[in-house]
């Protein structure tokens, strides 16, 4: 599946992303100790160290609350991601949902690969092929229609290892992080280069994070008023890729504020991180989620087809930024452990 | 100027608006009488009603708070746009404060009449003389540059007429009903055809509408690395236009919900009020701005460059939207009476 995969800035402009919670007992955690998945070491202490930093009133590092803009990947860095983006997963099960309505898909690359569930065909069909199954499967719809689609197949859909819905693969330790940080007046923000309309159906039960803290990628939509009823169609063009470079574009556009600390897991999240930390004039904070246990979760880095982390590794050391190892520093995975 | 006003769509992808504010006072005025520059009538008590039918507990008309989302246009709904929108006001002193670093435009046109002062000649030059002006304006900086150069300009420039700054010339009525309607527990949204960028910088001060929740027009932007301080570059290229049927695409980008509410004063918001009221599941407010009253501000509707209200009047009819008359329904205009 290399060919299609390599290039995420285009491909994950629609593929992404999903997560059931323990949204309301990570808030009632974050008063005594709040990172409690998170074990004793300088990741978890550089996360301390920060919030102390910026939330001491009348200290050189004190950021108003108006200010304490905090931005996350979804892919890697909220949900588990492999064995492939759960947007990718979602779109090939479309293509079989859909079939019936398309009898010409059996003889037709690169659906047949999907029906036949050829993934070697389908690797050859490479990123124009990937980019006809999102079409196929993501526009030609009401934007009300394809929230509908993403939730039902969500209720159903399991992932093929933990036999779990992808809402139940969430991070505990990140959730534990986001509800610390809202306890301390931040704003938390989904930077996802998954698609933003697949993300917001979902985002606010597992996540806590509403609608509209919510930046992804896009398609174009159209208004249009449908027997007097207006709606938004699902046009099949790519409006904006919010990956690498395009997510500082996509922070600026939706929020219009300089987050203060971010947290990633791969070179999708490279630019974010510069964006937030370099030339920063108050305290801030860069993490990297660092996939280091393949019993637990999976281990991957610079060699992988999803998430792969590779510049933004060396770019933690030369920056100084956090990289947690989440066998080393994460005491707990996922919230059903 | 008719034949460069004519199309907003694209026009206003660029240009936009501005506002002092009582925001402190009208919050305290929320108490008691919660809209006091308006004249008892049809409009406000539409406005109460509302409120009250959303806001009752237990009531069929009930709304959870997450939900109650309000949009307001910028240009003539919340401050004034005659004689011509701000941002063009802008954009033609930008083009006299940037001149001496342009020696050419001396004899280059548009460029040459705004120089001159001759608004019959950048008339002639239509609307792509009008693009020109605002590329050669609101690009080729970095958005942090772009956005003191705004802070600057509106610090000094006066309105015409009222001698005043821009953002001062807010319209107390609607001050009031956005304090009223956070009162009641609303998200308060700008959902203009102005420049985003060109909003954000004074929205919150002037409004209490915070940069995350300002929807509007934009240009690319592209990130960079200058001298290893990440910037986003503004680039000579229109992103978006928030402007007719754009409103309802902006908003679901960027809020991800649909208002319950919505405030506009022109064609350019008809698609917003259609998308906000027509087969909504809960109650919900549509209301115009209708410029009446040419002795306190200015009077148009059906025939004017800046502003015109002619398709979205008759829909106001047909769908039983509230029509304010500025004249008859609003006891004071500015905060500064």
């Amino acid at each position: 599946m290399r060919s299609y995969i390599h290039r995420r800035a285009v491909l994950t402009g629609l593929l992404t992303s999903a997560a059931t919670t323990l949204f309301f007992k990570t808030t009632a955690l974050a008063q005594g100790n709040p990172l409690p998945s998170w074990k004793d070491g300088k990741a978890r202490q550089s996360i301390l160290d920060f919030v102390a930093a910026v939330t001491r009133e009348g200290s050189p590092g004190f950021v108003p609350v108006p200010q304490r803009v905090a931005a996350f990947g979804n892919d890697g860095t909220l949900w588990c991601e492999h064995p492939m983006y759960v947007q990718l997963a979602f779109a090939l099960d479309q293509v079989k949902a859909m079939a019936p309505e398309h009898p010409e898909w059996k003889k037709k690359q690169p659906f047949k690969a999907v029906l036949d569930g050829d993934m070697k065909a389908l690797a050859a069909a490479g990123q124009r092929g990937l980019v006809e199954i999102i079409m196929a499967t993501h526009a030609d719809m009401s934007t009300a229609d394809f929230e509908r689609a993403v939730t039902d197949w969500l209720s159903k859909a399991r992932h093929p290892r933990f036999k779990r819905p992808y809402t139940e693969l969430v991070y505990q330790p990140m959730l534990e992080l986001m509800a610390y940080l809202r306890a301390n007046g931040f704003r938390t923000y989904i930077v996802s280069g998954g698609g933003i309309e697949f993300m917001r159906p979902w985002t606010e039960r597992v996540y806590g994070i509403p609608p509209a803290q919510v930046v992804g990628s896009s398609i174009k939509t159209k208004f249009m008023l449908r027997r007097d009823i207006p709606i938004l169609l699902r046009l099949p063009q790519i409006n904006f890729v919010d990956d690498g470079p395009g997510k500082p574009v996509g922070i600026n556009a939706h929020i219009g504020q300089r987050p203060i600390c971010a947290f990633g897991n791969s070179d999708g999240d490279l630019e974010m991180l510069q964006w937030t930390t370099k030339g920063a004039s108050t305290p801030c904070l860069a993490l990297i989620v660092h996939h280091t246990d393949g019993e637990r979760e999976y281990a991957y880095d610079r060699q992988t087809h999803f998430g792969k982390l590779d510049k933004a590794l060396d770019a933690a050391k030369i920056n100084n930024w956090t990289v947690a190892s989440m066998k080393d520093d994460w005491a707990r995975i996922f919230p059903f452990e």
